[in-house]
This record gives C-alpha cells, sequence and structure tokens, in this order.
C-alpha cells in the first residue's frame, strides 16, 4: 500500500498548500481594505507598508522564527533559539506506515504557517496608519514576526505550556488576530492620535476612507483567503473524518461572516440611522476572526450566531476606541483585538474540550507577552529614530513625505487636517450618532 | 480498500470546496463589476447591497432554501417544507461501497450549492441600481434566496418535475443565471428607469460607469470563478472519465469566455465604430452565460462559437432593452437572461440527451414562476415601505440618503441627473451608435 | 490497483486545473498593474488591450499554437503546422500502468499551457501603453500567440532543439518572460517614446501612473497566480517526491519575491531617497520572474538571494533604459526581460544538470527569435495599418480615440503630455535620483 500512502502524502500535500496560497491573498486583501479606508494622501504609504511587511515576514520568519515556534521543547516558555527551516521527509518515512509517519510535506506546513505570521503583522499597519514613519513600522515588523509572533506561537501551536493547559485556539482569533491586535494597540498609545481627529472640545471627526470600492474587495478578499485561514488549519484532509470536518470548518466560516454583516448592518442603521458600509464591512471581519477560535464544533446556525455577536461587538468596540480617543483608522484593534477575545471565549460553548478557564488564561498571557513587548519595541524605536511623521509632514500626507510620489496624482485631492475632502461630508458611521459631536471641519 | 474509499472521499470533497471558494469569489467580482458602472455619487449604497446581500443569501438558504431546494420528493411541483441542513456522512456509509455509498461530504454539497444562490441574488443588485431603496432590496433577497430560488432549484437540481422532463441544464444558464434576470426584470419594470435616462423626445442618454477599472477586475473576477461554478457542477473528480470530465468543462468555459469577448469587441466596434470596454466585458460575461448549460459536451471549438454567439447577442439585447426603456444600468438582465435563453438552447446542439422541447419548456418554466413570484413580492414591498428614493435622494445619490457616506469623498464629483460627472462625454457604448440621439446634458 | 491509478489521475489532473485557474488569473494581474500604471486618460484603452489579448490567445493557442508547440518532431527547428488540440486519455490507457501511462488529463495540460501564452502576450501590452493603436496591437497578439510563442516554446518546452541541448528553464523565465519582453522592445522601438517622456534638452520626466492601488492589487494578483505558474510546472504532485517539490517550489517563489521586495525598496531608499512604491512592486515582480527559471533546486534562503538580485537589477535596469530613451511606462522590459535573463543564468548556481552555456544559448536563441520575428510583424502592421495614434489622440487619451469612453468620466483629470495630472508632483522615482534633471512640465 505503498502508493496509496503516497498519494495521501500528496494530497494533504496540496491541501496545505492550496490553503497557504488563500492565506498569502489575504495579504491583498488587508492591502486594500486599508487603502480604502485612509485618505487620498496615504495610500501610497499603506501599499508600500503592506507589501513590504508581508515581505519581511516571510523573510524573518524563515530566517528565525518558524524555529523558534516550531523546534522548541514541549510544554516550556522560553523558546530555543534556532534558524531556518528543517529537513524535508524521505519516501520511506512516509510509507514506513504508523501514527508518527508524516503525511505531508514540511515545506508545505512552512508555507502554510508563514503566511500566518505575515496576517499577524498586517493587522498592525492599518491602526498606525496616517501618522507613523514607515521605516519606524518596518523595524517593528522585523521584531514582531521574527520573535514575538513565534514565542506566543511556540507556547500555543508549537506545543509550549499554553498548549498543555488545554488552550484551545483552532486557527488563531487569539494566536494571529488578538496577537496582531495588542502589538497595533501599544503602537497606537505610543503613536497618538491623527490631526484633527479628536477636538479640544470633546468632539469626535469622522475620517473617512477615500475609496470604498477598494475597502470592500479588499474585504472579500479576506472572506475568501479566510477560507484557507480556518479551512487549512485542521492539518488533515485524507479521510472522511478530516474531510468533514473541513468541509464543516468551511461552512461555519461562511456562516459566522455572514452572521456578522447582518448584525452590523442593523444594527449600524438603528444606531446611526445609516446603512454603513464600512460597518457592514467590519461585520464581516468580526465575524470571521469571531469563528476562527472554534470553527469547527458549532453547528451552522450556532456559528451564524457566534458572527453576529461578533458583528455586535466590533460596531460597540469601535464608537468606544473613539471615545477614549485611541484612534484606529480602520478599526483593526476592535476587529481583531476586541472580536479575538469573544471568539476565544465562545469555544467553550461548543466545544467540550475547552474550559473558559484555559480560555481566559491563555487570553491574558498572549495578550500580556505581545502588547509589553511590542510596548518595548516601539519605545525603543521612538528613541532611536522617531515614530511619529512631521506636523507637516502629516498634513501634506505621508505619501510625498515617505514615498516622494501620489497614489492618484490626477485627481483632485483636497489637504486638510481631519477633513475628508473637498466636499461637505455628512460623516462615516459617526452621521446621527449620540458620541460627542462628530462632524467635519 | 477502505482506505482508498476514504481518500477518494477526500478529493472529491476537496474540489468540491476548492470550487464552492471559487464560486464564492464571484460575489466579489459582482460587486466590483457593479461599483464600477453605477455613478460614484451610488457606490457606496451598491456595495453594501452585494455584501449584505451575500450573507442573507448564505443565511436563509441555511435557514430553509437548502431544505426546500433538496429534501422534496422526486418528481413533484410543490417541495416540502424544511429547515437547516441535514447530517454528515458516517465513516461506514463511505466505506461500505456500491453505488450508494456516499463519495463527499454532505456538508461541502452545501457549502457548493449556498454559493450558487448568492449569484443569482447578486445578478438581481445590479439591474435595480442607482434608484433603489437599500432595504426594499434586501426584503427581496431574503424572499428570493430563501423561498423562490429554491422552488425553481427543486424542480430542476433537486429532482423535481423538470429534472423528470430531461431538461438539461449543467451548472445553470436558466436555474441560476436566468432566474436571476427573471427577478431583475420585474423588480426593473416595478421600478422604472433612472432620472434623466430616457428623454420625452425619445433620446437616450448614456450614463457611464464612474470607474471602468473596477469593472474589468470584477469580470476577470467572475471569469475565475466561473471555473468552479461550471468546473465543480460535474458533481465528481475522482475517476478517469470524471478528471477529464472537469477538464473539458475548464477549456470550454474558457473558450467560450474568450469568444464573447472577441464578438463582443468586433460588433462594437462596425456597429458603434468603437472598441467599447463595457461591450468586451459584458461579452466575456455572456459566453461564460452561454457555455453553463453544456460545457461538457461541445468541442473547444464550439465551445468558443457558443460563447462567440453570445457574445454578439448580448450587445444587441444591450441596445434593445434600451429601446423598450428597459433600464438596467449593469446589463444583468441582457447577460443573464437574454443570453441565459441561449445558452439552455445550445445543448442539443452537442448533447444528444437533450431536446429543444424540454428546454423550452424549461425555460419557460422557471422565467415564469421567478417572473411571477418576484412580481408579487416586489408589488408587496412597494406596498408595504416603497421601492424607490425620492427624487431628491436620486440626484444627490443613495450613497448619502441610505449609507450616509460617499464611495469616493476625496475625488470631486458632479451631481447631474443622467449626467456622467465633470466634464463632456463622448458616450459609453452610445458613441456613433444608431440609437436615438444619445449625448449627455 | 486500477481505482488507484484512477484516483491518482484525478488528482494530477485536479492539480492541474487549480495552477491552470491561478495562472488565468494573473491576467487580472497584469491589466490592473497596468491600468494603475498608465494615466487616466489611456486606462480604458489599455483595459480592453488586457481582455481582448486573453481572448485572442485562448483563441489562437487553441487554433493552431498548441498544436505547433507540443506536437512536432523531437530535437527540430521548424514545427510541423498543426490545428486544434487533439484527443483525451481513455481509462484503459491510464489504468495499463508503466511509464508511458498517461497519468494526467490532456485537457487540462491543454488549460494549463494557454494561460502561459496569455502571459506572455499581457508582457507586451504594458511596455506599448498610452500611444499604440489598439487594432495594431491586437494584429500583433493573434501573431504572437499562434505562433511566434509556440515556435521557441516548441523549442524548449515542446521538445526541440533546445530542450536536447540541455537548457533549463522550469517555468519560463526565458520561454515565457524573456520572450513577452522581446516582443515588447520591438513594439517599443518601432512605436518610439510618448510624447512629452524626453525632453530635446535630455531631460527625463517621470508620468506617474494614476492609480496606485490599482497597481498594488495586481502585483499581489501577479504573485499569487505566480503559485500556479511555478508550482503547476512541477507537471506532477501524486507521489511524495512530487509533492515535495511543489512545495518546495512555492516556499521559493514566495521567498524570491519577497528577497525581490525587501533588496527593491531599499535600494530605491539609498538611491532616490524615497520609498518608492512602483519599485517595490517591480521588486517583487523581478523576484518572481528571477526565480521562475529554477524554483525547485535552490534553498529558501537562496531562492530568497536570487529574488533579491532580481529587485537590484530591475531598479537599475529601469532606470538605465529611460536614460537610452527607451520608454516602458510600466517596466514590463526589465521586470521580464532583463530579469529574465538572471533567472536564467541563475539556475547553475544550484542546480548541477544545468551549464551557463546552454542556458546563454538558450537566452540568446529565444530572444533573437522573438524579437527578430516581433520587429518584422510589427513592422508589416506600420505599413499596413500604423502603430500609432496620431499626436491629439495622444494628448486627449487613447480612451477617447479608441474607445470612445473614460475609464474615470467623473473625476476630474488633467490632460498634459507627460504630465501627471493636475497638481503639482515630486516626481516617481525620478525624485532625488541623478538621471538628468527629472521633473515635470
Amino acid at each position: 500500500m505503498n502508493e496509496l500512502a503516497e498519494l495521501s502524502y500528496a494530497l494533504d500535500t496540496f491541501y496545505f498548500l492550496i490553503c497557504g496560497v488563500l492565506v498569502m491573498w489575504m495579504a491583498a486583501g488587508f492591502s486594500m481594505l486599508e487603502a480604502g479606508l485612509v485618505r487620498a494622501k496615504n495610500t501610497a504609504e499603506i501599499l508600500t507598508k503592506n507589501i513590504a511587511l508581508f515581505a519581511i515576514a516571510c523573510t524573518m520568519y524563515l530566517l528565525v522564527g518558524y524555529a523558534i515556534m516550531y523546534s522548541s521543547d514541549a510544554g516550556g516558555i522560553l523558546p530555543n533559539l534556532g534558524v531556518l527551516i528543517g529537513g524535508e521527509n524521505g519516501v520511506d518515512a512516509v510509507t514506513a506506515g504508523g501514527d508518527d509517519a508524516p503525511y505531508y510535506s514540511m515545506r508545505a506546513d512552512f508555507f502554510f504557517q508563514v503566511v500566518f505570521v505575515a496576517t499577524a503583522m498586517s493587522i498592525v499597519s492599518g491602526a498606525v496608519a496616517e501618522r507613523m514613519k514607515l521605516w519606524a513600522f518596518l523595524a517593528f515588523a522585523v521584531v514582531m514576526t521574527g520573535v514575538i509572533y513565534p514565542v506566543s506561537g511556540y507556547w500555543t501551536w508549537g506545543g509550549g505550556w499554553l498548549s498543555e493547559l488545554g488552550f484551545s485556539d483552532y486557527a488563531g482569533s487569539g494566536i494571529v488576530h488578538m496577537a496582531g491586535a495588542a502589538a497595533a494597540l501599544a503602537g497606537v498609545l505610543v503613536l497618538g492620535p491623527r490631526k484633527g481627529k479628536y477636538g479640544k472640545d470633546g468632539s469626535i471627526h469622522a475620517i473617512p476612507g477615500a475609496n470604498l470600492p477598494l475597502a470592500t474587495v479588499g474585504t472579500f478578499i479576506l472572506w475568501m483567503g479566510w477560507f484557507g485561514f480556518n479551512g487549512g488549519s485542521e492539518l488533515k484532509l485524507s479521510d472522511v473524518a478530516s474531510a468533514n470536518n473541513v468541509a464543516q470548518v468551511l461552512v461555519n466560516t461562511n456562516a459566522a461572516a455572514a452572521g456578522g454583516v447582518i448584525a452590523a448592518l442593523i444594527l449600524a442603521k438603528l444606531w446611526f440611522r445609516k446603512a454603513d458600509l464600512t460597518m457592514a464591512l467590519n461585520g464581516a471581519l468580526a465575524g470571521l476572526v469571531a469563528i476562527t477560535a472554534g470553527p469547527l464544533t458549532p453547528s451552522a446556525l450556532g456559528a451564524t450566531l457566534i458572527g453576529a455577536v461578533g458583528g455586535i461587538i466590533v460596531v460597540a468596540a469601535i464608537v468606544t476606541l473613539d471615545k477614549l480617543k485611541i484612534d484606529d483608522p480602520v478599526g483593526a484593534i476592535s476587529v481583531h483585538g476586541v472580536v479575538g477575545v469573544w471568539g476565544l471565549l465562545a469555544v467553550p460553548l461548543s466545544n467540550g474540550d475547552a474550559t473558559f478557564g484555559s480560555q481566559i488564561v491563555g487570553a491574558i498571557a498572549i495578550f500580556a507577552w505581545v502588547f509589553a513587548t511590542s510596548l518595548a519595541v516601539w519605545l525603543v524605536i521612538k528613541a532611536i529614530m522617531g515614530v511619529r511623521v512631521s506636523e507637516e509632514e502629516e498634513y501634506e500626507g505621508v505619501d510625498l513625505a515617505e514615498c516622494g510620489m501620489e497614489a492618484y496624482p490626477e485627481f483632485s485631492v483636497a489637504r486638510v487636517y481631519g477633513g475628508s475632502g473637498g466636499r461637505p461630508q455628512s460623516g462615516g458611521y459617526g452621521a446621527g450618532a449620540p458620541i460627542g459631536q462628530p462632524h467635519v471641519e
């Protein structure tokens, strides 16, 4: 039966690779989402940031991150140091049979893992948009993808102490999404809000994104890529039970996103009196983040409800963060952080192997590790090179300051602090909302 | 040989899931296509509509649609009522062998089916763009995806009376595309044309889309997604004959799209004196719709010709509908409806198992069912909440009225009825075309 | 074991088809990349060109190209003439076993090959953008995809003389990318530079692209599609060694793209003092082109370095071509041609079966064939119908002249030769660069 074992190995390898391709595609989704939600004058820079962070993540994870995350001792806290990816499986090992026989390519495993760390890093870029120095951000990316993420990744998926504790996070509501949000929150606190976002009188100014079709296609790309993100995290396809599980995961992932859209859109309509597109988009992403910690065990209807709760949470979280003057231009901290916690806590509702206790411990441990180390790194970068562009550069747009070019050079674009362009606005989600006196100018 | 049966089950399940992911991706394609073909002032709303309809379709089909479509008696007209999706296959059933043994996951089947109903609904949104109330549309989406589509789906793919009659519609030229167009036509007739589209003197004003790169990427997305739409409809991959069939379907799907582009572009050049991009895009989609009813039996050359005829038909249909003052901003009724009928009629040309008689009966039955029930639902919605925005809202754009935001807040955009923006236009397909006196303002 | 052979056949067929879908998707990538890098007034036309060339490529390769490339005698120079694709494999042949038994669908092979020729043709369209007549370009596409590419394709992948010589080009750095660039270079030389690009005083005017988010998503699409382009070129998946190889190819493809981004971005920062987004995008593509000739044999770290060298080469090549007054609006000749040669030469560094001698002979032979025949075809087309639009049409934009429509009719756009729109520019890569006196106006 060696040929059967080989064929099975090939199918599982292919499954990992295709899922990895879909997760890589999420990098385009984040790029478009963020490019659509910032102002035109900051678009080229955020695009540069996104493609550069993906490249850095792939390279740093290859150099050291993967080794840290997956080559360290079982049950530990401190990882081993290590570099580069290991060897590939031989034919003999595969066809030897038994439970220990490798059933898919180690290279396919690396490919699937490397695009995950890029996802975590992509979450950061949106939150610090429109005022951070490009190279400060890229310096942070080196540390985040090379060390910070791999260490908490080792604690969980790598077999470290949280894994032994019973912490359950199927595809990474906490390990990837909340971790990215924790790094983002640290960056935002060091950086401060955009000029013009919060008035001295306590008012909150909506700063609409310049290109909502981009934000929408970005959301659809993320939705599509998430099928690889969650679907590949079953880690096996080649028997009936595994295949059924992968199918259930895709059904539930889709159902949760749908629930998130519906809930966020209805809540926005009731609260703000408008069918706020950006809230619908955030609702989709919230549904996806919410189901990511446990997409296998709920029914499809349960998944829809978990996503719907995520959609409600994200709207409330975005409004709340604005009241706290935590300026996150794309809502990344709310979508990936706040809803990521909800995702972790929702797991025990349908999965008897998880407990609220271990989920809470895991959430706190990952958040504390990523937030504390990120804060330290941001502060070091601030001391060395600064993290924020000058006031004039911020007014002119970071595109000119950092990239020496404009994203839309032929389309007339206004330059104002906190404004939205050349014509009066009815505001973003703030229109009619009971949050300060949201208006523009 | 249980392991072989399991592996085969895993491969067929994976095939369904990947094809389903590609079909889900078509939702992004419709969103971009429609967002590119409407004016800037109506873009945020159509994006909201598209993501919301996808979410509604997924949820309603989960709640009732799938049960109606696939749990009813063989050969019947009235479906059983039913809710939610059923159970999953056990390992024993799979490995028992025999012709009745399940060979892929029921969840994967649901995943593949649920994204089809979303496709049908997406067709509607473009046709009613730029003047319909958002929530009226969403209310219609609930009924269409929960009941109307599933009933005619039961008649055909679900094993109902049309199935027994020998009606042949491989991936749904009629069942999905023409059905969507029938619902759209009913909506357009209830709604009326956009202000400024048709002059009192009989003139027809071209209203160009605001963002043709979006329309183009939307078309490419749909082309790509169609490989899943048609390729997955073989329903099996795991033996030589099935694998060959899936490959033939992909070759033919691609060939038909290519034929549609070439034919539509040449016809537009001859007729309008211009290489009309929007006609090339519609030609691609027409080729795809045309081949969808029978992508397996023609040769690749035959598929190219079927697509080319579709490309010619769609250009003529768009011009004809405009003469009839049926205002369809994106050409959805022409692409999916008129060409969908051509697709059904082309099946017997290469497939000896199909007859023109059963194809015509099927086309009439599906159209009559969907059009009549849709018309009734649109009229009920009109009576309860109205279907059309006010004249002032239409002038200002539905983005502000419905979503409280603009899609491109920083780019200067003109506001005129039936106009195209701030600068003189040479018209859309109408330039040089013998249809009234097409001009703008 | 017939069932196992059938299942293996199905898996390999599926692998080809999915990789083919990813390569088809690259057509959207080229479209968006080019649409983003030209001025707004030339956007609709380049979109038309891209979808039309894809359709022409698919049709011409079906009619004659595939037969020329894959039905000719082993080792020869002159191909046989032939039309259409051949027959499909029967079940008996597959299950007969032995080394000669077909292991995947011939239709799947055609599908995978047909999207490659479209890739080669897509490379041409960007280089001749903004001043070529649409129908002259399409006429060239007919010959290029029907004859020119298939003949050199026969020499290499089709088993002709270069194949026997030991020329090694895994997925086509030379066969596809450099070939496309050679055809583009011939076209650019016949066509001349855009008005206003090069001043009479020797100055070089940066002409920024109108929509950088489009260029960025195009690059991500190409990156994603390249996993199919390179991954499918292993031509087999269904055993352990092949599966491991495919996984290595995907890891290396991704690593090389990452290396290209990082190297190009750092070089641009050092050279031009700006983090030039378009250089980062070109760096990604250069990394991908560089690894394409040999993505299997290097380690992941080696692939990163090969890509990084590609990223450095592309920046230097773009600057050099501008000095030579070879006007390539999107940098296609640099990315695909110059870096394509680097890719061919990098193969012997990690692959002992390749020699520098055969690589150089292959590069020269492919370039000479494609460049010479393309030049002849361009000159014939020029004599018959002309290749360049009038000065007035170029000033107004080829969108109005060729397509009778605008890509962004509602967004105010300036019309100037060589200018960049309505507001002062800080230039593209030229800002601060020591190349002439780059400025606008």
